[in-house]
This record gives C-alpha cells, structure tokens and sequence, in this order.
C-alpha cells in the first residue's frame, strides 16, 4: 500500500547515475574513486530559523542543496551525490514541484544527484535536512586546522548582500530598489564549488561563510592556534552597499550570515597560483588581511591602519533570535 | 564567539577514528577499503510522528541510530561512520546528555562513529536526522530487487512487539504487565546489525521491518515482480501477544511498525545456509513463506491451507494519522 508520502517521493526519484544505487532501497549505494576520500556534511533547515515561512519552494529546493555544496567546496571536494531527508506539513503538489526543480536544478549544475532520502509528515513547519558527499584526493582537502601565521587570507565573491537582503525582508521594505540586486545573494546562494576544488592542495585552510566572515574566520583560527589582522578597505563589499553609513557596512561585510563565500588562508608565495585558480574557476577573489600569531588576536584596520573598535560578533544564523 | 549551539555540539564531539576527519570541519572525511561500495541512508525524526512527546532522550538517542542502522543491516553492510542533524526547542543539558549518551552507546556497539552533524534550535518540537555509512562488498548488497519466484522468505527475532507497546502505550495502559515485556522493543530496537552483514552474498532481496511485515515485503514484492505466500502459523509472533484474539495477532505480526526485524528471501538450497549464519550473528530467523510469481499476488495462509481474508494494510508510522 502505497502511501501519500510514496507518492511524494517519486518527485525526487530519478535514474541513479551508472555505478550508483538510488531513490527505492534501504541504502544508496556509491563508491569513490580510488585514492579519493569521501567528504560529507550533512545540515538541517527549520523553518522560520534557516528560511522564512513562505518562501519561494524552487527557491528554498535550490538553498537546501546550496549551503550543503558549499560545505563540500570549503573542503576543495567534487560533489558525487547526496540524500534529502524532508518533513512537511502536507503534500502540496505545486510546493513539491517547486521544490523538486530548484533542488534538482542546482544538483545538475554540480553533478550531485540525489540519490536517497526520507519524507515524512511533520505537524508543525518545514523541516529539510540535507547530506552531500563529495570526493577529494587523499591529504588533499582544504581543512580549518591547516592555516599558519603569515599565510595570505583571501575572500572570494562580494560580502554583505544576503546580510542586507534580510534586513529589507524583516524591515518590510519589499519595495527598495537595492533589494532587487541582493534578493538572489539570500535566497539563491552560488555555492563556490569550482574555487573550492581548484583550492584543494593549493590553500591551507578554508572555510565557508555562513555566519559571517568574523564568526567563521574564528573557527579557523581556533583550529589553526592563529590570530588574524584584516584591511577593512581590502574588503570585497557588494556594491549594493556603497553609500550605506559605515557601520552598517562593517556589520554586513564582517558580521553578515549566509554568504556562502569562501574565506581561506595560503601561503604569499602562492599568490600568483591562487590568482590564477581563481581566474579558471571564474571567480573573484579577494586578498583581505593576514594569519598572525595567537597572540595577537583579531583586528581589523581601517585605511590608516588604526583598528576598528567596534566589531560585529557574528549573526549565528537567525538562532540568536536577532 | 562560540554560540550556544557551538556547545551543545561537545556533546556529540568525540575524536575521530584514525583515517577519518570528524565533527568541527566543514565535512568529515573518510575512505571505504578498497573493492568496497558505500551504504548511506538517512532518516528524519519528527517528534509527534516518530516518536512520542516526552520520550526519554537516552532511548531516542538510541532509536534515532537503530532505525538508521537497521537500513545498513538490510542491506548487508558494515556500520561505519554517521551523522547528526538535531533541532531542539531549547539547550537543556539534562536532555542532551541522556539522548547523546544513548546514540554514542550503541554507536560504541556498532563501530559507528558520530563524525559529524549540525545542531540548530527549532520553535516547535524536536526534529533528529541520522544518515549513516556503511562498506559492504561490490556486488554483494542485499538489493529489494534481487528476489526470486520461488525464493524462501525470512523473518529474523519475533513480530508485533513494538505494535503491542504503542497500543497500550496510547491507551493509557502504562500498567498493563504485558507493556514491561515489550516496551524496550519499541524504545530501543536492536538492529540486525550482524545478520545482515552476515547474509551478504547469500540471501537475495532484503528489507527491514519499519512500516510492518506486509508493507515492507511489498516493497520487496513491487521491485522483484514477484508475489508472496506467508503461512501464519510460522510467523515468529513475540510470546508477549499469546492469549490475544487472533485478529489482534494478525494485526501486530503483519501491519506492526517499528519491528526493526529483517525481512529477507534466499534459495530454498541455502537454508542450512542462513540457518548457519543466523546461528552464528546469534539471531534467531523463521522461515515464513515463499516468493511466488507475481500473478498469484500476496497470501497468507492458516494452519488449513485457507487464505486469511482479512489483511492489515500496514501502518505507515503514524503518518496515516492513526
């Protein structure tokens, strides 16, 4: 007997790639090359805490998947496949679809398909957990603990856009222009998966940034025993921000969540490579600060070289209930 | 600055096995041996619908896993490693210890390390997802759709337990005798960890009993084109539901949920086979029917020979809403 949560499933069962065992048994089944290690990150997205009641189904499909890839790419992994665990309040046909099109949209793109999962009733809001699992060459992967003072600290992309995307969305301001340019930076986030893989034994550490560049760029520090000093002016903010006052745009390039951009550490000899890695995975980035030792903590210097004082703590997602 | 949900994430944090990176990286990493294929499932956990409101949290840290490895046992694989989403309304260490403690003890019994997860608050209930990994020989996965006409059908332990629990359970009956003997079976399912591995390469389709033994054998039955003849009087019914009508036995051994049995089809000419292996993973099996061609349909015959007329259609969790 087959039930409606069956049914469901069939809008996420495609053919499993050669090699692989999908969608219908009690395990997916995958094998990584040889000489690869698995890499896998699994998160789980509530609604109202991760996304807002509402939000656009093909949209929220395309995040779910987003934030997992990018995980993948702060560990310089190929995406091979992943698994969607998924509990809903009812079976809404045209939400389905939605979301369906948007994950498996995003999956094509990378090469990820979806290859296993769960759905299930749930009596109060969305709840959307999401696994992938990449490969990486042995002793290869980008890891937090690798950085070491002296190392060059790059950001790629643009910082803040998601940051001030949710301030218009909770601020009601549905109808500023600005929002229109940063809309897609929170809701569509581009995981920075070909940087991340064209990293992968070039950069030391590397992490991607979800809770703001300041709050992650901590646990690289606290796992790589190294301070941090910053160049404020150096900072990749997202043009949608200029002429903002100066401590919104602190808050929302050092502090704002959901950027999905990469922040890593690599040697300076390396620049020249980095730059060109960059260039061939086609996307910017930035050469924002330096590791230093412990003991010096974390600054940020302004273009005269004198330390912010007042620094962002970090948005924790939308746990801290700000 | 370390979050409170930074926190709650030492509970679960335990150094990773050699080879492995585990819990505070953006991934955890790890490689299956050589010549091996990786099992994956993952699960979502919806407090309501999975399990009851008030649960102890050692016994659902421990169910949250079971029911994820009872999904590597049907498939014949090896736990080992796995990964923890958690959504809780609020940090409350009392609860945390007990649930962590439950999942890490039987991850201990396993060889089925936490490598790594995420933990995020949730506004309504508690939400658990658990994928899990196991390694098991190229080829030699228990697939659903290996079963042939003709195959035995097994049953590993005994049926209707946990179906038996849940009844008194949501009658109020926390008194009733009976409930003692049958209450762990629904609170702290023992997977079939060692049979499954042990009927890889022998047994040919295999599924664990979840949603209840006609269910879950259907789904054997949908992806092996085959039919099933069941003979009730061979069916393991667990010694606490003697003296029940039958009507109610019936119910419990063929649409009784959260068995956590294996349900599994092998030759006629290895059953001395699988009664050596059962033996051996210490796992008592019953053989209670066989596959038959796919036009003769499902059937569960009586001490005469006569059908049963009346079926359970399974139970589905408590998705149905029952």
């Amino acid at each position: 007997v087959a039930s409606e949560f069956d049914l469901i499933a069939r809008y996420f069962s495609r053919p499993a790639p050669a090699g692989m065992l999908g969608v219908g048994d009690d395990c997916a089944l995958f094998a990584p090359d040889p000489g690869m290690q698995v890499a896998t990150s699994t998160d789980l997205l509530i609604e109202g805490r991760h996304f807002l009641a509402g939000t656009e189904p093909r949209a929220l499909g395309h995040k779910a998947l987003a934030v997992n890839l990018s995980d993948l790419a702060a560990m310089g992994a190929r995406p091979r496949a992943c698994l969607l665990g998924l509990a809903i309040p009812r079976p809404d046909e045209a939400w389905l679809e939605g979301f369906a099109e948007g994950f498996h949209a995003l999956a094509d793109i990378h090469g990820c398909p979806l290859i296993g999962g769960d759905t299930t009733r749930s009596d109060h809001g969305i709840a959307i957990s999401v696994t992938v699992f990449g490969d990486v060459a042995a002793g290869q992967a980008l890891r937090r603990d690798a950085g070491r003072p002296g190392d060059d600290l790059w950001v790629s992309g643009a910082l803040g856009a998601a940051h001030l995307a949710l301030e218009l969305m909770l601020a009601g301001r549905a109808d500023d222009a600005r929002l229109a340019a940063v809309r897609d930076a929170m809701e569509r986030p581009e995981p920075r998966v070909a940087l991340g893989q064209a990293l992968a034994g070039l950069a030391h550490a590397a992490i991607d940034i979800s809770d703001g560049l300041l709050q992650d760029l901590g646990h690289i520090l606290d796992a790589s025993a190294c301070g941090a000093r910053l160049h404020y002016a150096a900072l990749p903010v997202h043009e949608a921000l200029r002429g903002l006052p100066r401590d919104r745009i602190v808050r929302a390039a050092l502090g704002g969540g959901d950027a999905y951009e990469l922040c890593f550490s690599a040697a300076p000899a390396d620049r020249e490579r980095v730059l060109e890695q960059a260039r061939r995975a086609g996307t910017p980035v930035s050469r924002v600060g330096q590791l230093v030792p412990r003991e010096q903590g974390v600054s940020v210097l302004d273009e005269a070289g004198k330390p912010l004082d007042a620094l962002p703590g970090g948005f924790d997602h939308f746990r801290s209930g700000s």
